[in-house]
Formats: C-alpha cells, sequence, structure tokens
C-alpha cells in the first residue's frame, strides 16, 4: 500500500516539515519505496514533482524538503506498488485539467478488476487502477455537469455519490484538490489535524526534528493537514471514519458524508466492467 | 520574446550540457526572466519542472542541469512575458492529455487577437496567447481523429494545416511532444543540428563550457536539438524556413512541411474569433 499526505490552508504555507517526515518513509522508515511524487497549486498554476525512485534518496525529494514553495493546497504521495510496474507514468499524483482547472489525485488502495467503460475525454496514460479511477471521476463530472464548473457543494455531492461506488470496488483512500477546495475520501485508514493559533511545537514521528509553529504563523493562519497515519508523535490527529468522504478549504473542515451503502441500497452510479 | 529548446534522441539521453547554456539566458545572459520550464518524457511519462522565477537563480534549474534524467524527448521554455502575468499558471510548458498520452507545448511569439471558439474539452487555465493556442490544437485534433490516435504521417499532415492557420495570427514558434516524436514549427526563428557519430567536441556560447560527445556517447547516438538560436559556437546549425513544420524521431528529422499559404490561397482551417 502506499501512504498518502494533504494540506489544505487559508494562507500559503509551506510544507517542508511535514514533507521531512513523510519522505523518510518512502525506503528509511517504512517501505514505500516504489516512487513517490508531490503537487503544490500556486493560484491556478500546479507544481508536480515525480521521481519513480525512492523518496528517501531522491535528489528530488531534498530538493523539495529545502525549498520553500508557499502553496494552499498540496497532494503528495509514496508508492508501494500493488498494480501497475514502477515507472514515471503510474507515479502519483495524476494531473489533468476539467473545466480550466488543474486537478490533481493521488490514491492509497487497490481497486479489483476496475475496468470501467471510458470515453475517451479523460484517459488512463499508465496502467494503474489509481489512475483509471481518476480519469473515470472526472469523465463522470463531465458528463454529469457539462463544460461548466458546478458550485462546490454540488460537485462535493456528487462525488459522494461517486465514491460510494468506488469505495465498493475495493480500497479506495483519495485526495482530490483543485487549488480551492481539497476533498480526502477515507476507504480504510486517513487521519487529519488543524493547527491554528494558538500554535505549538510539534515533533516528527518519523526524524527527530521539532518546528515551533508559533515563530513560523500568524494568528490568523489555519492549516489543516490529512495522512495515511499520523507526522507528529505529540499532537493529537483525528481519524477520519472509514466510508466518508471530507471537504476541507481555507484549511477547515467545510463538511463530510458518508460513502457507505446504507443495508440493502444499491450503488447508484455504476463503475462497469471487469 | 521567449526562448525555445527541444531535444529528440533515438536513447534516452541527458540534456544538461544544452540547458547549462539555455539556462543562462533567463537572466544572466539574456532578458529571458519571466520564468522557465522543462519537460522530460521518459517512456509514457513526463516529468515537467516550472518556475515563474528565472532560470539563471532557480533552485529548480539548478537540479535540473546537476541532475542527469536521461529522456529521448525534451521541451524547455525560457519566458519573456508577452501576454498573460508572470505566474506559475502561465509558465511553459505547458501539458495535456490527448488519446491516453501526454502532451507537452511550448511557444515563443505573439498572437494577436487569439480568441478562437473552444468546446470545453480542452480549456486553458492561465491567460496565454500559447495556451490557448495549445488548447485550440488539441481540440482541433480530436475532433478530427475522434477517440483514436492517427497514424504520425496523418497527424503531421493535420498538425501542418493547422500551422498555416496559428501561423497567419503572429509569431508562433512552437515545439510539441507526445514522447515518441518532436514537432517544430518555425514561423521567425529556429535552428537545429543532428549530432551523431563520428563525435566531436563542443562548446557552449553562453557559458565556458566544453563537452567531447565522444565521450558519453556510443557510435549508434542520433541526438537532434532545436533552439531559438545556435547554443554552441563551435557547429554547424542549419536553419529552419520560417514558415515550416519539422518531424523529429529518433534524433533525426522524418519529415518536413510548409505552412505559409500560396498566394490567394485560404488558410483551410479558421482559429475563428477575435
Amino acid at each position: 500500500m502506499c501512504q498518502l499526505l494533504g494540506m489544505n490552508c487559508n494562507v500559503p504555507t509551506d510544507i517542508c516539515f511535514s514533507f521531512t517526515g513523510f519522505q523518510a518513509r518512502g525506503g528509511l522508515t517504512d517501505v514505500h519505496a516504489d516512487g513517490w511524487g508531490i503537487a503544490f497549486f500556486e493560484g491556478k498554476g500546479t507544481r508536480v514533482f515525480l521521481d519513480p525512485e525512492p523518496s528517501a534518496h531522491s535528489p528530488v525529494a531534498a530538493l523539495v524538503r529545502q525549498y520553500p514553495i508557499r502553496s494552499r493546497n498540496v497532494i503528495a504521495h509514496i508508492r508501494k506498488a500493488t498494480q501497475g510496474v514502477v515507472a514515471l507514468e503510474n507515479t502519483h499524483p495524476f494531473m489533468r485539467e476539467l473545466w480550466g482547472r488543474y486537478w490533481i489525485f493521488a490514491h492509497n488502495g487497490n481497486l479489483l478488476d476496475f475496468a470501467p467503460p471510458l470515453d475517451g475525454s479523460v484517459m488512463p496514460v499508465g496502467n494503474t487502477d489509481s489512475e483509471r479511477a481518476f480519469c473515470w471521476l472526472l469523465t463522470a463530472l463531465r458528463r454529469r455537469f457539462g463544460d461548466q464548473a458546478p458550485p462546490t457543494a454540488e460537485l462535493f455531492a456528487a462525488l459522494t455519490e461517486l465514491s460510494v461506488d468506488l469505495g465498493s470496488r475495493g480500497e479506495c483512500n483519495f485526495l482530490l484538490s483543485n487549488g480551492d477546495w481539497l476533498f480526502a475520501h477515507c476507504s480504510t485508514q486517513l487521519t487529519y489535524i488543524v493547527r491554528r493559533a494558538p500554535f505549538a511545537k510539534a515533533h516528527l514521528t518519523d526524524q527527530d526534528v521539532t518546528v515551533d509553529f508559533s515563530e513560523v504563523t500568524t494568528p490568523n493562519d489555519r492549516v489543516a493537514v490529512i495522512a495515511t497515519q499520523p507526522l507528529t508523535d505529540d499532537e493529537v490527529w483525528t481519524p477520519l471514519p472509514p466510508g466518508s468522504l471530507w471537504w476541507f478549504e481555507e484549511g477547515e473542515v467545510r463538511a463530510s458524508a458518508p460513502t457507505v451503502p446504507g443495508p440493502g441500497e444499491k450503488c447508484r452510479y455504476h463503475c462497469g466492467g471487469g
């Protein structure tokens, strides 16, 4: 399995601290050594750094750790391959454009026999279940809403329904962002923390590194961090309940919704095939 | 105006030497200081490094210069903004997915009043004429060929026609690649060189750096380098004629075609609007 890291803030914030602990899990303190990637939104623009090499030994990861890119939405991923060979085209996060915005997606899990019909408008380049799921999501959204982006609440409702279907196909924790909001789907394992004033110190679980957030923030800053496992050992992280989709915006939770079908309830959308 | 750099090879090759000279033009030996970017294909995967800062002082450029990523197709760009503010979303090269492959595009020039109708399937994120031109090209190709990629010769013929129209709207030098081939359109200024055995030494124009290619190649290697201006001062570069599209593949020229309409001939495709 892989590990996910997301950050959503109300002001552009660098992720150097969290990434330092996270990237150590890519071959140093943990086994996720089949590549890694990180995407930063800066305004509507996106920078995606990908490396099929283990993050713990990657010169690109060293750059990201030391170069404070300030962003309001970040998604990172370290990979332990389940489906798809270790190759650049199978390295998360994936990017596509929809409605004149870049969308970034990273997935942790395993979707079994997931071969939904796609209409050709958004196609996978590699051969992971993850990228297929991303393309299927975007295709379904475009089919539902046409050529105009809906209000975020309508988008969240649609993604909740689609996540029910995805979750029924296997383990499906994912992070998705278009630079304004960040959606987190917990199928089995995701946890989060919102840091806000009064800020305190925090110590990484994976490295002996401490930061005093009060020295690097202003009183109005809010930073939500979402991760597969807690990144610090002296803060309280909140596990997301399995089977739920969460909407983060401006560094706080805007909404959440269950994605587990009720007893006897069938999926409303069909991933189809396979 | 901006500057373009492309490389197309028959074996994965690093671009460190050419990039060392090229990136110096981004604020050190020349004025192109409004951001820069470089895209590497590795198989079907793509790595895009973007920085809205001048390349001569960019830590990301320092990484690219020192980290030998081996690629068969590379496109790089340094920007002197004409349309669109200096921002990450306006930084070339641009990437979209079409027919299950990533497509990379960078442009040097200025398309006046270029506001073609787009059908929503491929939309610009920023506000440059360049990204609009890229979206217009991909939309036209998808409309013509549907959901299946055509043979490259048919694609080249279609792009030749589309380039006639683009070229009629203003200065339009561009590089385009999907990882298999690299197309270069010269509207006003592009030059190229094919390096093959017997390999010799070469000295950069912009930095006092010499490389002996015979020490870093094998006899079967072929490397085509395309640039706005020659990067070395002791090799023979061939200017592309203004108004021509060139198809590079496996490190050699496969075809070229004029993109200047004959006397009295009208453009067959219409960029529309504006």
